[in-house]
């Protein structure tokens, strides 16, 4: 039985204890009859769910999930590279309790390493979420320097298309549902955002708060069509798609329907979007989302490096403020 | 009938109808029994929440706050300062994802503003969550000047109070069980602070990541008698609780019982929270939470200020890429 079977019925059960014994309950008050069979099988119920009672709190974490999964909705497969950095942890928390509120959502979380580390792993268990746990590896060429400015190199292409092999390889693109979102993990989404890519047949876009020097970048519609014709961008307007990756997402089976279709670390700085965007569709093709456009349902917030100077100053002494505590 | 209630109503409704249903094809299935009253009983169920199954959305919204309500459990008031900025609706947004997981939560959230803006008035609105919204201006003479930095006056301090004389005027000392924590809205927090701190009977304190220039800034526990003995802050060190805004929690009624106790703008930098805690409790009584302060459940995570020179450029022509779309 998968895990997701397991949590379906662990909620199920719980629910049906719960208002079989209310119902009981509301029948004693009343005086109706209840027949016996169904007294038999309330016994057996009861006794069967006890030890459920005594994870109250495991279960409302279940639960939650549970009733946020609906089997007639497409999956969104959020990817979301990541690497190991002292806000890591922190990031990757406060992600996860938004997407734990998100219907039908799957997390497809690739590390920019060689194998899965264990906070990563020890995190995503006690998410209670569906995931997908992988590792890639930038190639050393491409790996970003110290002190190199965070611009200069392509970010998260291996672990992107990590992800995009993956569903090539577990997901079938006749029978499996779903969108998919590029999800970098120092984003803030609204919940609304994901709602409004379900509906997309190929490729849906929207505005992004918080980017390229802009209060909001956002795609330009035809008044009388209502047709994406362009872009409101200042930074490199002359991009084909010129929209952040936060601000798309793309239907499963169009995804892989272009077998071909993936990131690439040659093309120039900022056209990453563009250069995968190109492969899979045309302008006149694109899905405006978020209320036509003229909602923002995401956000491009950076945060900061912490500084950790008195930190330097202990590790040269060869002290630490975090032995024997993860951070 | 409060909107708490309402929404408790919905829950179990919707709860009770799924099952009911769920029971009766059941009982069809095995030739179980029905009375008629029970039948009769059902139907009245099943017209009168027709609507419900509509609100298929928002219900799950609505489940998930009610499922996470326990009477038995000390409510918990988070305290959080808020001002108006490029990534408010963000941080916010955010923020609200992870305090809607926690059970028994009230959001307390004061503008420093004359008067609740519209932005947060919405916002919190459709978070389904319990929530008092107040305002409440910094003084003219503490307001940070443009281009001082953040460090130079003490910030949150009217809000704090605001919020502080709210719980004063609204909560009883004697029926009222809870625990008050001051929130900021740029932190990072994991669901497992919120209810470390559920069990505090005066003051509770834990350790807090990437603060202070240290990736962890903790209390220092006698190892014989398990108390908190001091801090291993390595900034203003003398401080009496060497301990950040993020890092404690105090019980309700041990607030109410203090009603002078308050944080004040005439401290010396960085010596608010020593300052207030210092009115409530001796070092000795101060109860190590986080697995005895060997976890770290929250983080004081920083947002960097977004790069706006093209947005600035835009206005200067008397344009926005704002206009009429709220960021």
């Amino acid at each position: 039985m998968s895990y997701t079977n397991l949590i379906k019925i662990c909620y199920l059960d719980y629910g049906e204890y719960k208002s079989t014994l209310q119902m009981l309950e509301e029948a004693k008050e009343s005086n109706y009859e209840l027949g016996e069979s169904l007294k038999t099988n309330l016994k057996t119920l009861v006794t069967t769910l006890k030890t459920l009672t005594d994870m109250k709190s495991m279960l409302d974490n279940l639960r939650i999930n549970c009733s946020l999964w609906d089997p007639d909705l497409p999956v969104i497969y959020g990817i979301t590279p990541t690497y190991a950095r002292p806000v890591q942890k922190a990031e990757l928390t406060r992600m996860s309790h938004t997407l734990r509120l998100v219907r039908n959502f799957h997390w497809i979380i690739v590390e920019d390493a060689e194998t899965p580390s264990s906070l990563v792993t020890n995190l995503l268990k006690c998410t209670f979420m569906n995931y997908t746990h992988l590792a890639a590896p930038t190639p050393a060429s491409w790996k970003r320097k110290l002190k190199e400015p965070k611009w200069k190199k392509p970010r998260g292409v291996s672990q992107r298309n990590a992800a995009i092999r993956w569903l090539r390889q577990n997901k079938n693109r006749d029978t499996d549902r779903g969108i998919v979102y590029f999800a970098d993990d120092d984003n803030t989404y609204s919940l609304n955002v994901f709602e409004e890519m379900r509906s997309i047949s190929k490729v849906g876009v929207w505005p992004v708060g918080l980017v390229g020097g802009l209060m909001v970048e956002k795609p330009l519609l035809d008044s009388v069509t209502g047709r994406v014709i362009g872009w409101n961008s200042h930074w490199r307007p002359e991009r084909e798609f010129a929209i952040d990756m936060a601000g798309f997402a793309v239907n499963l089976q169009h995804l892989l329907s272009n077998p071909n279709a993936e990131f690439s670390f040659n093309v120039e700085r900022g056209f990453q979007e563009s250069a995968l965007l190109s492969q899979l569709v045309k302008i006149e093709e694109l899905e405006p989302k978020a209320d036509n456009c003229t909602k923002v349902y995401v956000w491009h917030t950076r945060t900061e490096e912490p500084y950790l100077g008195d930190e330097k100053a202990l590790r040269s002494k060869g002290q630490r403020s975090d032995e024997n505590i993860e951070v």
